[in-house]
C-alpha cells in the first residue's frame, strides 16, 4: 500500500475504513443528439456523461449527484483535503450512486455549439482564484495579499488543499447557462437518464438549480431532490415571486425566477423538496438574495400542498460552510443530515 | 438491483461477477500551473485529473491509464457495448488502477492559454462520425449512407453500441497536440503523479505516444511502459530513424519522430516497453507509417539493449481489433497478453 502518496490518504486521526463492496461500476453517456452537416456527414454531441457505482446489496433507490458552475462530477469524490467525498460515503451506506458530468462539461465535453475560451490571462476569463474563494465563501482574497479565511471556515488551512480545490475548475466546451435552450437541453439530458436508472434522489448543487427543478418535472423517476445552495429557483407561472433585491448587477441573470406552467410546477409538490445553505449567507451580497428566493420557493411549495423544507445547516449547529458544504470538513455531518431527511421521506430503502 | 437500466448490465451470457473489494477511492489534481496576471489576480491551470482505486491486498506496482486524442479516463471504463474496460479488470486483478484526464481535457479542463471551439455544423470541426469510425478501423462510412463495419472487425454491431462510442470524444479547452512546450507540458505533469504514486506501469494511447515516452524518461517510478497503437515514437538524437512513407500529408506531425538526446532516450532501454497493435493496420493508410514506426522504435531500443516487443494481436490470434483493444469485443483476451508479460516482466506483483 506505499504506492499511494501519504497526503491523499486519510487523516491519521480517523481509523481505516472498511472496504468499500461494489456489485457493479462504470459509465455510459446520457441523451444527447445527433447533428447532420451540410456536408452530410454527422456528429454526436450535446450528451451527459455518468459514472455510477452499484454497492453490494443496493438499496432499490439510488442517488445522482449533479456538480454546479465551472465544476464537474468531481465535486463529489474525494474533498480537497483528501478526505472521502458524498460519492464514496453513500455507497458504503448502500445507495447505488451516479456522478454526471453535465452537457459540454468535463467527460461530456462535445458541444452542438462553439465557444471561445480565453486563456487564463486574457481580462475576459473571469474565474479567477481570487473570484473563486470569495464566491464560495472561503473568505477574502485581495490580489496583491495572501488568501484570508474567514473566520471559523470549515475548509482546511492547508496550502495543498487551497490547491486542490482552485484546480476543480473546469470550462464549458459550449454554451451553458440560462437561455431556455440550455435549460431545456441539460434537464432533458438529465431526465432521460433518470427514466433509465429508475427511482432515485436527485442532488443538486449551485448554477443546476433551475436544471434540476425542471429534471424533477420531466421524470417521474426522482422521488426527491436535495439542491446544495441552488439558484436559480422554480415559480408557477400565474404566481411569480415578488422581486428581491440585489447589490451586484451581475446576479440578474441568477437571481431570475425561472417560471414554469403551474401545472409543471405542481408536480414539484408531489415529492419531497428540501433546499440546504450554509453559514455566513445572510451577510454575504451574492447569496443573500439566492437565500431569499429560496425561502419564497419552499414558501410557494408549501402553499400549493408540497413537502419542502428550508435547511439552514447553522440551526442544526453546523457553523462554517461554504458553498460546498458536501465537502466542507463537516461534511459527514452535512451527510447524516440528508440521511435523517431521506429516512423521514421513506426514500433511505 | 431493478434500477440499473438493463442495457447497461454485463450480457446475460456472462455469469454475475464477484463484487470488487476497494481498500481506497478517490480523485485529485496534479501538475500544473499558477498564472499570475497583470491584474494581479491568480489562476490555477494546466493541471491533469486522475481517480484512483486502491483494492483489497492491493499489489505493489499500479497501473495507470493514460487516454488518446479526442478521448478521457472514460476510455478505460466501460466499454461501449456495455462490459467492464480496463479500469475495473484490473482492480479485480488486484492492481491499484490510476485514470487520468490530460491537462486541458475532461476533468482537468483548465487551460492556461485559449482556444476556439468549433461547433459541431461548422466545417473546421472535423471530430465527425464518419472520421472517427474510419480512423479508428471500425470500417467505413459514406455520408451518404449507413456506417459499414469491417468484416470481422471486434466491436458490437448494435446501434447502442456505436452511440456509446461516438459519444466518448471529448473537446479539449486548449492547446493538445505536438509542440514542444505541451509535450513538455503533459509529459511534467504525469511524471509528477507518478512520482507521487510509486512504482507503476504507464498503459498509453494512441496519440498520447510522445507524451508518455516522455514521462518515463522523467519519472523513474515508471517500471514499464505499454503502448496501445501510440504514435508518435520517441527516438535518439544521434540515430533519428530512416523516413517512413505516408500518403496523407495530415499524418505529418503525427509520423515525425520525438528526438530525444541519447542519455534521455537511453532510460527507455532500463524498463521494458511493450507497443501493441491490432488488426488491419497494414492496410490502413494512417496506421501503416504508425506501425513501421513502431518497427523502428523497438529495432532501435533492442539495439541499444532495451528489452522492447512490438505486441501484433493477430499473431496471438486476435482478429478484428479496432484502434481500441481495450474495449474491443475481445478485450478480455487483449488484458490477459498484458497481464502475461506484466507477469514474465515480474510487474505483476
Amino acid at each position: 500500500m506505499n504506492n499511494i502518496k501519504r497526503r491523499f490518504r486519510a487523516p491519521a486521526t480517523q481509523h481505516r475504513q472498511e472496504p468499500i463492496l461494489l456489485q457493479e461500476q462504470g459509465s455510459f453517456a446520457f441523451g444527447g443528439s445527433v447533428i447532420r452537416r451540410p456536408d452530410g456527414q454527422t456528429v454526436h454531441v450535446d450528451h451527459g456523461y455518468v459514472q455510477y457505482q452499484i454497492p453490494v446489496d443496493a438499496k432499490d433507490h439510488a442517488i445522482v449527484m449533479w456538480h454546479g458552475w465551472g465544476q464537474t462530477g468531481r465535486t463529489w469524490e474525494t474533498t480537497p483535503d483528501g478526505r472521502e467525498g458524498f460519492q464514496s460515503i453513500f455507497v458504503r451506506h448502500g445507495f447505488p450512486v451516479y456522478i454526471i458530468d453535465q452537457p459540454r462539461r468535463g467527460r461530456a465535453g462535445s458541444s452542438s455549439v462553439g465557444v471561445t475560451l480565453p486563456g487564463a490571462s486574457d481580462p475576459d476569463f473571469f474565474i479567477t482564484d481570487q473570484f473563486v474563494f470569495e464566491a464560495f465563501r472561503l473568505g477574502t482574497w485581495a490580489s496583491d495579499a495572501a488568501p484570508k479565511f474567514a473566520s471559523g471556515v470549515s475548509f482546511d488551512r492547508g496550502e495543498h488543499t487551497l490547491n486542490q480545490y482552485l484546480r476543480q475548475v473546469a470550462m464549458s466546451t459550449g454554451p451553458d447557462l440560462f437561455d431556455e435552450e440550455v435549460k431545456e437541453l441539460f434537464s432533458g439530458a438529465v431526465a432521460t437518464l433518470l427514466d433509465e436508472i429508475g427511482p432515485c434522489v436527485l442532488l443538486t448543487h449551485s448554477t443546476c438549480g433551475p436544471f434540476g427543478w425542471r429534471v424533477a418535472m420531466k421524470s417521474t423517476s426522482v422521488k426527491g431532490v436535495v439542491g446544495y445552495e441552488t439558484s436559480p429557483f422554480a415559480f408557477p407561472e400565474s404566481d411569480p415571486p415578488e422581486s428581491v433585491p440585489f447589490d451586484i448587477p451581475e446576479l440578474a441573470d441568477w437571481v431570475a425566477p425561472d417560471l414554469r406552467p403551474d401545472p409543471l410546477f405542481d408536480r414539484l409538490t408531489k415529492i419531497p423538496v428540501q433546499v440546504v445553505f450554509g453559514d455566513n449567507v445572510d451577510i454575504h451580497p451574492e447569496y443573500r438574495p439566492y437565500h431569499a428566493r429560496a425561502r419564497q420557493f419552499i414558501d410557494v411549495l408549501r402553499a400549493r400542498g408540497g413537502d419542502a423544507e428550508l435547511l439552514e445547516l447553522v440551526e442544526h449547529g453546523l457553523r462554517g460552510n461554504t458553498h460546498f458544504p458536501f465537502s466542507d470538513l463537516n461534511n459527514l455531518e452535512v451527510a447524516d443530515l440528508l440521511i435523517r431527511w431521506l429516512s423521514a421521506k421513506g426514500l433511505d430503502a
